[in-house]
């Protein structure tokens, strides 16, 4: 449904108000967006010095939102970016998430916010979902410097974060702000949302997704940063997302809990479950339903020579997770495959039996096994849940249990993958083209593991673009967390460049889905309303719709020699071939 | 060891002042021993309706001990009986126990009383175990009146704990009393150890078995309440206790939970577990370890022909527990022995995991389940963790797990069973018999749940008495708990009679363990003097040791005629064959 492929040509639009024959014809106004899309990505090549002095800002926030006493950390990293985004006219709201941790009810709620930047209703309107919060990390972990505080490193930017959200996030405000300096207005219309409590599972963003739906209404698509490089040099453009389904399986034997020891008579629920599980599963700890295992999508042959080029070290591999053996003794390709493009079933625990330290008596007669089999294309929960449901009442009956069994599916979301020649991705594929000059890698086989995405997915329901920020990584507390910094750089222009291409397509009109869409005024309509008052020679700074002159205004900016990443940004740099190629002044600083 | 058989006849004593010679010979004292006891046997029946008030006084406190709410109320019932052994002249000690139950710091610490009559030297000393606490219990449950108001109905006496702790504490308690009043002394030492966690594990009682050990140096014996009636007429006399083995079974597939969608190359420790538990036990959950059943001493012909008396209903036992269908389809003696007679396997849960209501993400690699082998003899502890030990590691192997496995013995206690021709045993005997007129019946192959009892084994080594109180129960906290009222008074007398039995062995002398032990004083030492120097007609009124004249200074008993069980005591009783043999009073009120 939420493809959008079908849209190119756009629909024809039946409104009387209609803005869409307005707009001049792309092949016109192509020349005049491309150079807007140069001036701006040299912009960002001159600003690489307060860009990373930013990033130093965000990472220095304890942002560890899994930790009630980093609360306030959170939340004043969230009232930055609000700043940041009014400077640059944006609407913005924020709405309070109770996570109902039994905490002091003197500890701050946390936020969420929802930013709007509304240009033109003859444009197409980008949701931009980033996040603050990251896991906890500290010195004595591993870290060769402090986690919290910005280093720089043989062309490597060093810090908790750099390679989530917050690096992310401060790419995307400096790619608005370098096209607003520019061009005092966006190509496109702009929404973010921007959380701090993305590693606690989103619980309270969820739940906005549903309440603020007029949010969504008019949104086209919406954009993830995705770890999705599969080695130092090649982007990797992602077109599915991985699903789940987590299943509760509860045994009953009796009413209520026995104590001491009372058994020999009853059937024991937890032997069940043990029982159950064990017969879910082979000695690899693979699924045995084979119906589900069959659902999968195979590989192309493009897909496993990707796999073949990717920078996987079993041995880091091993290393980061603090594991000793892997589940496969397998080449490369063959492990990636299994790690990245297959499903697999992950045991979470047990409800309502004794899980405290130490011993006891307790003979839990009522418990709740919890499991999560991962989905990938084109596995669908509902087909999977019937497959589950079929399997373990038949085994149960088969080994003649005398509990009761009852299966829950607790939470699910489907998989999900689209055709690389939907107008989005093509838009996407061309941004990418713009900043690397080489066509990014494509799949869909090799699956994207993005909950938030997915549950975008499913509770917006609009297309989607992954765009690719790094490389992938295994697990997200990484020590030493790290990022290229050209790499970081070419993001900031990526998201320009997106701008840019969305701004290429034709938008549809939307008044079947807010009134008088078309006859809204957004800021480009303004400008051009007080340009049209001037004349065309009118003094530009009295038309700027009173953005405040974003350089000058940002005070805390530190004397440059003072600055450790100058130090860094003058030394030399790993260069890359296909680096070499990026026009403007990159080359020169790297 | 505590096996005290070989002490017929006593061994000599070497120590320079041993009174033991002192000590008239068994033959010539027990015709005016045994009309004492026809004496206090007489006096019981005549003060039971002031027994069953004070039944009723304990029944109404709500010492629930599982609930923190309560512990008030246990104290107070505590307070009650420190009370009533003070006015009879035995030295109370209190130690406080501190459960470490998060709550308000101010809530008042639990207890547990220590308490000491010391007659004579000459004598043996009984320990007293006994306990106040109760589980929870609602009318809305299922009870057909106030748990917490006695009540009699159709020769039963209905309440909460009326057939466990409260109802025993109360039968020692008159019985040492109608001694007291009769003899100003009693025929033994008599010990009483009275705790209100009995319900909770009897966690800190157990510490103070250790710290407290000159408490029970002089002890010669220790004695339970048992609920071992195999139907409503046969007294069962326990020989047998079961014990336990506790095991953590550790799996470790690294060193931190994974979060997410990060499986499919880990091995899952709780995928692990389940393979492995499922391996210990076949479909009908009986434990695979063919070496552990073995051990199980089998069942004599008389001990079968027991189990086909008892009065079972796999009905009511279903109810009871709240359970639909038993492992078992097998007659009532095949049940029993399962139940009562052999080993089995519980498991209580899994440390670690994630085990609260909700769905998660995590992916647990460290995990611990938790489960107990219920040993009966002649199952020692140390084998059947050889056994279990050897079976896991070489299952482990055998499946190739991926995850480290580790197992521990988080608790356990050795089974124990003793000869019926063991000194103590043969007097326990005579003391129901005394009461009943009929020899009770003997098992140690139908083996007594009793922990408590087991751990006083464990820690204080000395022989026991596992004297039977009522019916066997199938869970602590049954609905509508009851006690003929006959079987409760003859328990009473039971008390009474096994001290009189105690006082015809002979003590051994214990200046080995307590320096100087045949020197000191005890009441009848100090009695005796008092007599001699009184002489033989000396009024008794001035030498009864200060005992405060029990009966009167009692002010709570109420008046008769409003008493609720005074109707119930007029009303006609079942009567039972045996029961009208019972000498005294007791037929005229039943």
């Amino acid at each position: 449904m939420g493809d959008d492929s079908q849209l190119e040509p756009p629909p024809a639009c039946h409104c009387t108000n209609c803005k869409m024959h307005l707009r001049k014809p792309v092949e016109r106004s192509s020349f005049l967006m491309l150079r807007k899309l140069r001036q701006v990505l040299t912009a960002i090549d001159h600003t690489t010095d307060q860009i990373f002095e930013e990033l130093e800002d965000y990472v220095a926030r304890k942002t560890i939102s899994s930790d009630v006493d980093y609360m306030p950390e959170c939340l004043n990293a969230l009232d930055m970016v609000r700043g940041r985004l009014e400077k640059m006219k944006f609407y913005v709201n924020d709405y309070t998430i109770n996570l109902g941790r039994s905490v002091c009810s003197s500890d701050p709620l946390q936020k969420v916010l929802f930013a709007d930047y509304f240009s033109s209703p003859t444009k197409n309107t980008l949701l931009i979902y980033t996040y603050l919060d990251v896991p906890k990390a500290k010195i004595r972990d591993g870290w060769l410097s402090d986690p919290f505080e910005l280093r720089a490193s043989d062309g490597l930017l060093y810090g908790r974060g750099v390679s989530t959200g917050k690096g992310m996030t401060v790419c995307w405000l400096n790619a608005i702000e370098c096209w607003l300096k520019e061009h005092q207005d966006l190509p496109i219309n702009v929404k973010i949302i921007v959380e701090t409590l993305h590693e606690m599972g989103s619980t309270g963003l969820q739940q906005y997704m549903d309440i603020k739906k007029e949010f969504f209404l008019d949104v086209d698509v919406i954009v993830f940063g995705n770890n999705s490089w599969i080695n130092d040099e090649s982007p990797v453009l992602s077109c599915s997302l991985a699903g789940w389904a987590t299943f509760g399986m509860e045994l009953c034997g009796g009413d209520k809990h026995l104590e001491g020891l009372a058994g020999g008579l009853v059937y024991e629920p937890m032997i069940d479950v043990c029982q159950l599980m064990d017969s879910l599963v082979d000695n690899r700890q693979e699924l045995r339903i084979s119906q589900i295992n069959q659902m999968v999508k195979p590989l192309s042959h493009h897909e496993w020579e990707l796999l073949e080029t990717a920078s996987f070290s079993e041995y880091d591999y091993k290393e980061k997770l603090g594991i000793r053996r892997l589940r496969y003794e397998l080449g490369k390709a063959e492990l990636l495959q299994q790690r990245w493009c297959h499903s697999n079933i992950t045991m979470h625990g047990i409800e309502n039996c004794f899980s405290r330290p130490g011993s006891s008596t307790m003979l839990p007669m009522t418990v709740m096994a919890k499991f999560t089999i991962k989905l990938v294309p084109d596995q669908v929960v509902q087909q999977v849940h019937a497959h589950v449901e079929d399997y373990l009442y038949s085994k149960h009956e088969e080994l003649k249990m005398g509990t009761t069994l009852r299966t829950y599916v607790l939470d699910s979301c489907d998989s999900f993958s689209w055709p690389f020649d939907n107008r989005f991705t093509k838009s996407t594929i061309r941004a990418i083209e713009n900043v690397f000059h080489f066509r990014p890698e494509l799949t869909s086989g090799i699956v994207t593991c993005l909950p938030i995405a997915s549950l975008f997915r499913k509770h917006v329901n609009k297309p989607i673009i992954l765009l690719p920020y790094t490389q992938r990584m295994d697990c997200s507390d990484v020590i030493n967390e790290s990022i290229p910094a050209q790499c970081f750089v070419n993001y900031v222009k990526t998201c320009a460049s997106l701008m840019h291409e969305l701004s290429m397509l034709s938008a549809k009109c939307k008044c079947d889905l807010i009134y008088e869409y078309c006859n809204r005024r957004g800021n480009a309509e303004i400008l051009e309303a007080a340009r049209s008052t001037m004349g065309p020679s009118g003094t530009r700074k009295n038309i700027i719709l009173q953005i405040p002159k974003l350089s000058q205004s940002n005070d805390k900016r530190r004397d440059e020699t003072e600055n450790p990443l100058k130090k860094f940004l003058c030394m030399p740099f790993r260069r890359k071939k296909k680096d070499q190629e990026t026009p403007g002044g990159s080359n020169e600083r790297f």
